[in-house]
């Protein structure tokens, strides 16, 4: 089926570059993208036409890192230190999640909060109940989410939610197994070098080059961690190498994180194609730092944004990318690298992990539609009227799901 | 009128401290707190009850420091440098106020988003014009917003709307006659030292003394500035000086910024009584740096926290206070000043201004009540019951404007 949907659209077809088309067309055949035009072209007139009128019509977010069985203590026990943190809260709340019928209400919740707020790609954490990580997947294939969920494997200095070794990779399999659903797909998940032990983390690279799975994990987010994985690891130089030594370093590779990543290490990731995932209210939050984004993206390594729920407190990610934005102000005025841009941090928020799933940068053609619609007629009146790159700008800024008309994920429209 | 407010009372009585009340009672009399009560006496158990259930009552939030004819570029030129800002922006946004219907529509539109946003005292900068600033006080009014506006000053370097130092005096004293609301009371504004002459600051003193007016400016932002202060005040050897040597400088001065004031500046302004006022958001996004706000209040500095819109982009003050926490969880990284607590930083973005204003800290007796109502029950299900305080820090992190039930400013319900 072709369809037109009509409006103001803004996009950012690669990093740092800003697209407006006033009153523009976006074509679509079955959900993908055919053509962006300022004026219709002709064979196209009879096509039935979506108008959302003076409305601002953006792609929509992909949130790279956030913990779903974090989300019942969003904006909770942040004064708390990391290990506390973990210890009184994060453990104990993932704990929960033996319970189906809970697992069910707040992973519903939480995919309808994300698709309200204008997220329809993620990665994912799950936490290590496997039923509960299914749970969790039918409820973002249900609500329009799409991208990709990780059972969390832990067995070692993990709590409540601690698993045997063996059992670990077993419900991984089983997991596995279970896996079938067209929009959502799994990724192997070590939690972090400190929680797996060298047997899970051997096993886990050799599941993920046996069945082709990309992995996800954190790295050198903080430095007592960082010491931390060199006492487990002192034949390791750097932490990243505790991941490459078991095959989980690999093209595709995410890293939540990066706050101490030094040149060595971003060469590493740039060299094998491991991602960094920036997670800035998260850092602040928890007293980690400022990650190195501009050296990071300087050395040639892919970055996308995460909102690391609950360590960050931000769901909706365009927050997340202001906080990118604040972030990346206060290492400029530290250490002199230029600041993120708001299309550069939209980018990086929206474009950077929907390629990351495959999909397209902006409204590329060839993709299946991802977009928001804004209504910013609510927000206050300008002085004068403003540029399509101007309401852009103050719609990053000021939009909250309120002004959030309709969604559109794989070409599907989830909202609105 | 004797009538008891029931709900689950939370107020920070001093800095720092966090008082809970599961199920409390509120006594008001004609809209003045009268006690606090975990069981209601007998003797006022036939009174009349707003029974607010399992909903939150907070203090409601000041608003220190904004610009309310910023408020139609709220979100917008975020990547310029300062200069250009101002000349892009500020100026000839601030220049449309000489329309009175603009002014009436903006300024309604501004006071309404207060309340719904749960600030009910300000202190606020407006523009240069007399008229517009006489409607922003009767929107701010009818709206149920109370505290301070200042009609600015600004007789050099101030593009399109400089005025003659004449006039500017003159039309001062025409606002300040014209003034006659019993909520909203007027301030002296001289916008900061670089537009304004030595004449205009010699005047505005001696105004402040005659008519016992309290001051509010802009001190110690950026170190462009403060370069910019020392070139026209050779003879002054800190900012500070340029106010004190015309009498600016007096007990309740409001300060906003104070990034930069050492800790000579600040022991004259704990000397003097003179307020600093704190705007995490602006100092970030004009990368101007982190406000020792530790430092200012070891030395005895009064503080109290501002959205500076539109140099900041949170108007809802829940946000500058997690902004404010944030911003102080980065200085503590980088100088090892302890961060701000949540209960810490809601006492300076709630209690700090309510005193400046002539109101009690929190829920004290012997003041009229300025409180939200703020229902949790569409946040996420939490993993366990939580204790009020826990649903206090998460309230802070995560409302918004769909969450507040109710406003009372100065013991009158005005919102719910």
């Amino acid at each position: 089926m072709t369809e037109i949907l009509k409006g103001n659209l803004v996009h950012t077809p690669s990093f740092g570059r800003l697209e407006t088309l006033p009153g523009g067309f976006l074509l679509l055949e079955d959900g993908v993208v055919r053509g962006l035009y300022r004026s219709l072209p002709r064979e196209y007139a009879a096509c039935p036409v979506t108008d959302w009128g003076e409305a601002l019509i953006l792609p929509s977010f992909a949130d790279m890192h956030l913990h779903a069985p974090q989300y019942p203590m969003l904006g909770m026990g942040m004064d708390l230190p990391l290990l506390d943190w973990l210890n009184a809260y994060t453990f104990r709340t993932e704990a929960r999640f033996t319970d189906a019928a809970y697992a069910r209400r707040v992973y519903r919740q939480l995919a309808e909060d994300l698709i309200s707020s204008g997220t329809t790609r993620v990665a994912m954490f799950s936490s290590c109940h496997t039923d509960a990580t299914l749970i969790l997947m039918e409820e973002l294939e249900r609500a329009g989410v799409t991208g990709y969920v990780g059972r969390v494997n832990m067995d070692r200095n993990s709590g409540a939610v601690q698993e045997e070794t063996e059992a670990s990779l077993s419900e991984t399999r089983r997991w596995l197994d279970a896996c079938r659903f067209p929009h959502v797909r799994p990724i192997l998940t070590p939690r972090f070098t400190p929680s797996c032990t060298d047997e899970l983390m051997a096993a886990l690279g050799e599941l993920a080059r046996e069945r082709d799975l990309p992995v996800q994990s954190h790295l050198s987010e903080n430095s007592g961690e960082i010491a931390w994985v060199r006492e487990l690891h002192p034949d390791c130089g750097q932490y990243w190498e505790t991941y490459a030594k078991y095959g989980l370093w690999k093209p595709g590779t995410l890293m939540a994180h990066c706050v101490h990543s030094d040149s060595r290490e971003r060469q590493a990731m740039a060299d094998a194609g491991v991602w960094a995932v920036h997670c800035a209210a998260s850092n602040v939050n928890l007293c980690s730092g400022t990650a190195p984004v501009r050296r990071l993206l300087d050395q040639g390594v892919q970055v996308a944004l995460g909102s690391d729920i609950a360590g960050g407190d931000l769901l909706a990610m365009n927050k997340a990318v202001v906080m990118a934005i604040r972030a990346s102000k206060l290492r400029q005025m530290e250490t002199g690298e230029p600041f993120l841009t708001v299309p550069e941090a939209f980018y990086l928020g929206s474009a950077a992990g929907c390629r990351y799933c495959g999909g397209g940068a902006g409204f590329e053609t060839g993709y299946p539609l991802h977009a928001i619609v804004v209504d910013d007629a609510a927000m206050p009146e300008p002085a004068r009227s403003l540029e399509l790159a101007e309401r852009f700008e103050r719609a990053v800024y000021l939009m909250d799901k309120r002004h959030i008309r309709a969604v559109y994920s794989e070409g599907r429209r989830v909202l609105g």
